[in-house]
């Protein structure tokens, strides 16, 4: 056999049918990182001999199998189903780069999942589906969870998302989550409280105007609403959400019901002037004029990766708070915040849902652990802060008890 | 708060609600070794700080994702696809136990899981679905399958794992092997073949009779005859599978056309008068009597669990070869010696499908592991001799490439 040149980074030297030609891997540590994957799966019992094998599997393993099958409650206690998460997609909105479907979303998920390991000890595995129809999602998760403690929604286009989630939550008695909604909604609240901290005022005094009407946008405007902010308006495209728009979808119009209190209309240039908070899930450019006229002492949060929609540097100018999506400016708003610690709360107890008062009290935590360092580029903690996870932690499974929805 | 007496099995001071007064946890060790569950996920690469989640996670993961929506075999290269495998399963046939429901079976199918970690390196996860409904099991499955790089079909009761089988094999483009049919039919022709080989016969000069007509059953019969063995009859509860017989299932219908060129009806036991083999799959017993029967150096492969069908003390008296499904008996055919390697090498080369020649050429690997020690009592290998799974492994990657169904 002929000596062969190895390509140092293949795991195999039959890797060289490996069409590579086209991206750029050699040079991009992004590519050797993911070579293989991300994350495996590990044993946590012993399988070194016979006497292991016939504890962990047969013929030890019956006894268990049917100690569950006369109490399905056991399932919790002799397997790892409340410890482990599906990361369930159907790779219709990955990132900023859309519908690339199933497969190219797995690293995505795969980095979800280790996120999930690493900040809140929860197993958690991707589930990246071959289907973008509603019934067939729905259907498709509720025939897995007999396997899973959870379900986090992932990446799911909407409006999609939003009956899919609804539509599961009722099917099932574990808690399904759609991060791309809740977990964003939830550090923002977290973060607009301490500005509104820092700047003595009360979330009833501010009003603030949203740029994106997805599936963050109309979760974060709901979750605002609930905790008490005093108006809330969001744009889409074609401008501010209002009563008197004829284009509106379903979701749309309830968001209509329930926001824009001051009635505007136009532009989400023309509602910035005088608000006194904005936050942008929508990718875009907002014009520097727009931020000028909001009222004095106003929060940015210009959450869009990897372009801000208003840079950080003009937001300044204007802006009591300033807050980003990105992990090279202070403020950053981060789900890894927020869901680690969501399921390991929710699992810890068992919880059959996570309700809006986990919520709140996941962004209250949150929020308390800046404490009294409060200050204007520190209202929200650091991703790699380590009492972020278990503070949340303990008061999702706090919330969970105190709501009736825990099983233990 | 008043001081609480703390389970010392109990990974939580809130676990006195747990219902356990019906099963006998704190006195079996089976129990305590399950609790909590059996395996767990971890991070194969670092994620401590900033810069490692800009890696793994946002931004870099985004040009991964990039690359796989331009090229759709790069999710082979750059997630964890093509190393991991779903242990699908919907608890109707749980080892003894029989329909028992997806949670139940749960501590079975991690047991699995970590058997294809250990054995194979191959990373496993069950999946336990809530429905038991052939169309929608291939459903499911068809719709998870972007996820996986293979299907361990397990514990699914016949006839519907044929056809569950065979429909997800013509769907998907990875493979799909029921385990308790394939493996278990690998297995014994290994040790036929070695017990073949020790008493100086060929497969072709042998008459088995297998007793049970269920997923293994019908695979070893099937296995068996493509295997060149001479004539094989297989029994069910009303006796010998045969052409005459109008109660047949189209699965028996099917094995009445292959099966027994002998033509023999009537009951197993006659079967075995001159019969060369015994293979049971089935529980029951067989009578003294009738493994008396069977040809000088015969062989009783009686593989119930935990209650062989003949007991090795009584099937040696006649037979020049006794196997058993039991770890504490030589000659133990059990499936881990085959679906750690089967699955370890069909990813390894990305085989799309796992054919009858990398079946059979498992099973000879498998055999030719015993070598020169070959004896009556050890016709198979240990399921902890560490010579097997590459054994295996190398030749059924080997034999999928030459079967052109290897993709690397």
């Amino acid at each position: 056999m002929a000596a062969e040149i190895v390509n140092p980074h293949s795991d195999s030297d039959t890797d060289s049918g490996t069409p590579n030609a086209s991206h750029d891997e050699p040079f991009d540590p992004a590519f050797a990182l993911h070579r293989g994957g991300k994350m495996a799966v590990q044993a946590t019992v012993p399988v070194r001999d016979k006497d292991d094998l016939s504890l962990a599997y047969t013929p030890g393993v019956a006894k268990v199998c049917s100690a569950i099958a006369e109490q399905p409650e056991l399932v919790h206690d002799y397997t790892w189903k409340s410890q482990v998460v599906a990361v369930v997609t159907d790779g219709t909105a990955v990132l900023g780069l859309g519908d690339i479907g199933p497969e190219a979303s797995l690293p995505v998920m795969e980095g979800k999942a280790i996120l999930f390991k690493q900040f809140g000890g929860v197993d958690a595995v991707p589930i990246a589906l071959a289907t973008t129809d509603t019934d067939e999602i729905v259907e498709t998760v509720v025939r897995l969870a007999p396997s899973f403690g959870g379900v986090n929604l992932e990446d799911i286009s909407a409006p999609r998302c939003f009956e899919i989630e609804r539509r599961l939550q009722e099917r099932l008695d574990i808690p399904v989550f759609h991060d791309d909604q809740h977990g964003t909604a939830i550090v923002t609240l977290a973060a607009l409280r301490n500005a509104a901290k820092l700047t003595d005022r009360g979330l009833g005094d501010l009003r603030a105007v949203i740029s994106g009407a997805g599936a963050a946008g109309v979760a974060i405007a709901k979750f605002l609403l609930e905790a008490g902010l005093g108006d809330v308006a969001v744009a889409d495209r074609k401008g501010i959400v209002s009563r008197d728009r004829e284009d509106l979808t379903p979701v749309k119009r309830e968001l209509a019901e329930i926001t824009n209190k001051a009635g505007l209309s136009g532009s989400l240039e023309s509602a910035l002037a005088g608000a006194d908070v904005f936050i942008g899930v929508s990718g875009g450019t907002v014009p520097e004029a727009a931020v000028a006229s909001m009222a004095p002492g106003a929060f940015v949060f210009a959450m869009a990766n990897p372009n801000p929609e208003v840079h950080p540097d003009v937001a300044h100018k204007y802006a009591a708070v300033v807050a980003t999506g990105r992990s090279d400016f202070p403020n950053q708003i981060n789900n890894v915040l927020a869901f680690p610690g969501i399921f390991a709360g929710a699992l810890q107890v068992r919880a059959s849902r996570i309700t809006e008062g986990m919520k709140i009290a996941a962004a209250n935590a949150l929020a308390d652990v800046v404490g009294d360092q409060l200050a204007a580029d520190y209202v929200i903690p650091s991703p790699f802060d380590e009492r972020v996870a278990p503070a949340v932690t303990a008061a999702v499974a706090a919330a969970a008890r105190a709501e009736g929805v825990a099983r233990r």
